[in-house]
């Protein structure tokens, strides 16, 4: 038997940088974590060891802090084009690809008792800002995307008339509670969009949605609110969203002698509804 | 060899709760997670297994949800006075102390351009309010918390002049980045104290203190805050603060022959430092 | 503008189920958590909220749990393709795709001083046996995998001869540890692959080659253990493994006046090289 | 008002140390997180911002590699010890105590086809050793312990005869699974206790009293846990334990006109039953 090398990728992962750009009047600040994973020549490491065209891990580390020092840049997906483009053309021959991932903490300004503070932030939460910069010899294609925000709405959401087999015990409602945690990806037509315009857009597009929508599916509100970024962000050329279903299940107070009008329920972690769906532009 | 049991609590843990409380015009939204630990004449189930005497944690759980129901409570130290006192009460000389700890995330209401939406909201973060309520035949006491308020400042911040021995090799520095996740835990005098205003006070002394202190080291912003915490909150009696000292490192540029003013910084999750004290008044 | 529905599924996760199988003499234990993902015509549910060709995740959590009473399996991959074809061939025209994903945590016997306990249970560790079953009109696919496999090794590792550019300040090593969590994904020739055999023959292989391989890479190190998993098990058509490089650091004890001979190391967990592969038969 | 400083301790947490002791025929590993958390003279610091009397917690940092290197020590609760000392006695009217808290991680040597491997090791999971070590002017104690022991019995489990109020909804039962994750602490009556030997005994009559014991509630194992290992251990004064009771819950197949003797279950995170005692010799 003969083993063969089908496909190979290799960097570093969570590298993480805090980058501060010192205006006169305020700072400003950025918290990234850098994945790199560069494809290329890379089949004689692999077969006999030898790594004289490995670039090693520890030296993609260092570029990107120096590279985060030689540049300026407003989007991570700015940065990420800068490095992917470092890789590919800097070792011609090479490096046939550098994928690069990004993810952004939210860090925001402090609102204090004299005004936003010039030089202190706060992060409120889990969610975070992504983006995937691909680089090879044909060019860049970039991606954005949103991961853990948490939304909830305690009506307008609808379940019913759904197919039901043998094994189908769930009670149709009228109104439920939904809960989820929005993680979404989209693609861009171009390497010089505007990341930053795109993202509030559709970051924006999404609260509206998932707050004003009657819901008769999670499906639909997925999908609507899909059609409202594609609506929202002309540049980007589709949207990926994977949409959790945290069930909040109505508690049985009836063993107690209590009714329970949509008030009183048990919050689960597991097991959970995944939908996700792609929307894409006709 | 004989044992002796010296000590004992059981329980329910993480029994999550989601409330509704739908007004005409709106809803409002508290969900918690509540752990729920006895104390009291529990020997038997020990050393004989026999299990007269227990309250099942499953019975402990179904309470939780009942009382939420009949119940209106406007903060979580309501609501476990109102959990620890059913316990106590409704089980003489068997329950001699009911322990409730609470953790509430931080729901609020999504801001949408047609303005605060009435029924559906968001979770920013990490960030949540923390309460313990221990009932016993004496009384009640109770303690309010934060934890996983994530800070960072990018400048005002030294640490000089500290103890050097053989093993030190910190520089010294006048302006280094501080970066932190609030913890705090504050006893309040009394169970009838206005829960809620004391919390939003105790946030927002931390959030100025850290903001506009001056910080010559963790230790002293840690005490700064905790004495504006009890000024603003004259209903505690003190508060307790665990400060993680989040390292941000400068990056060593000069092998690449880059200079870095305070820009470039290696974030850092381990080691850290860890601050802590408690701040009492006179 | 219109959007379409370029790609959607949907499914229920963390399905968690233990399944206690009672024989004369012994139980054994299976507990595993499934994944379900249903493909199909699924358009309306999306577009208009019809959810009459919904088959709701409820239906298919309760389906897991049916099916694992109706059904004896030794496999976490035979139980996979029971719920696929379950799903395929119980909803023509309906269903059109189903991906399985299931998680085994390891449960074995506990050895006590009797001897290898009837119905008694550890749960070693981290590391989870993983199968991906994905049933459509045409068939089944199968594949298996490993992940959280913690492996380290303190010597018989190299890393020198690579390529050096401005940014690269590693210093090269003939003798370093590698340390290790191994993910590996391998896809099955047949669905009536013997799973089990297969398994403990990758496993065995893995445990092997890392052990004896004298490493100039981890890429060579990754390379030998594919090659060695292909050759201990035929029935699959290739393996794909993901190695983290747990960095463990040579602590600098020189301005202690100390000598460091590969004895103290700083155990790090990020930054961490990531190396990727997948090795196929020629 | 004026504030006062109540309590205060600081320190390094997570100082990851990974030690390798080369023999000629093998190596040795030891991999161990350190806290260290000193108390003493630290008010200026807190008040004024003076650091004249502070140990910087990168000092401390640098101090459990240094102190690693030049000593050996089997246990951790040995290498708690060389460090807790080195802060009382190095640093005498400002350091008054030190809590040292270390974690080991549990690699074990892999058994290859060829033996034992003299250098290769494995760490099958999540259980750690704890230790806790406390020094001041009058001495050290030291305490050792266990966490995320995960154990399972399929039967020899009863829970009924409990208490039955108005919100009792639960069914008494004669065979059920208990599934818990152990953790316990102990302490040594004295500082040169065999760390070694105890722990290895308190581990071994937990597993033989979980599997052996025919059980009426979690209290009674776990009172004859703690029991048995006061037994197997002279040298420890006492002994805590911390049971969840992570509940498997019979799945109920009824609807789908099945029935389930005791087969199927559903394996739950959250809620669990928390049960903790302390066990204590006469």
């Amino acid at each position: 038997m003969a083993a063969i090398l089908a496909q190979n990728n290799y960097g570093k992962s969570q590298v993480r940088l805090t980058k501060v750009t010192r205006h006169a009047d305020r700072h400003d600040l950025m918290e990234v974590a850098v994945d790199t994973a560069l494809q290329g020549d890379f089949e004689d490491t692999h077969i006999t060891g030898d790594n004289a065209k490995v670039l090693p891990t520890d030296t993609q580390k260092n570029t990107v802090y120096a590279l985060a020092r030689q540049h300026a840049f407003e989007s991570i997906e700015a940065f990420g084009l800068i490095l992917g483009r470092h890789f590919v053309s800097g070792f011609p021959k090479l490096v046939t690809e550098a994928r690069i991932n990004l993810t952004e903490s939210l860090w925001k300004r402090v609102s204090t008792s004299k005004g936003p503070h010039p030089t202190t932030f706060e992060c409120p939460g889990n969610e975070v800002r992504l983006a995937e910069v691909i680089v090879d010899y044909e060019g860049a294609s970039v991606a954005g995307g949103i991961s853990d925000l948490l939304l909830l709405k305690t009506t307008d959401s609808e379940f019913w008339g759904y197919l039901v087999d043998k094994y189908t015990t769930l009670k149709e409602t009228k109104d439920r509670i939904v809960s989820t945690s929005v993680t979404a990806h989209w693609v861009y037509n171009s390497d010089e969009s505007d990341f930053q315009k795109s993202y509030a857009a559709i970051r924006n597009a999404f609260m509206e949605t998932f707050a004003h929508h009657h819901s008769l599916s999670v499906q639909q509100t997925l999908y609507a609110m899909g059609a409202a970024a594609l609506e929202a962000a002309p540049d980007i050329a589709e949207i990926s969203l994977s949409l959790p279903n945290r069930h909040n299940l109505l508690a049985n107070l009836e063993p107690f002698g209590l009714d329970n009008p949509n008030q009183i329920f048990v919050a689960t972690s597991e097991p959970f509804g995944l939908i996700e769906a792609t929307i894409a532009r006709e």
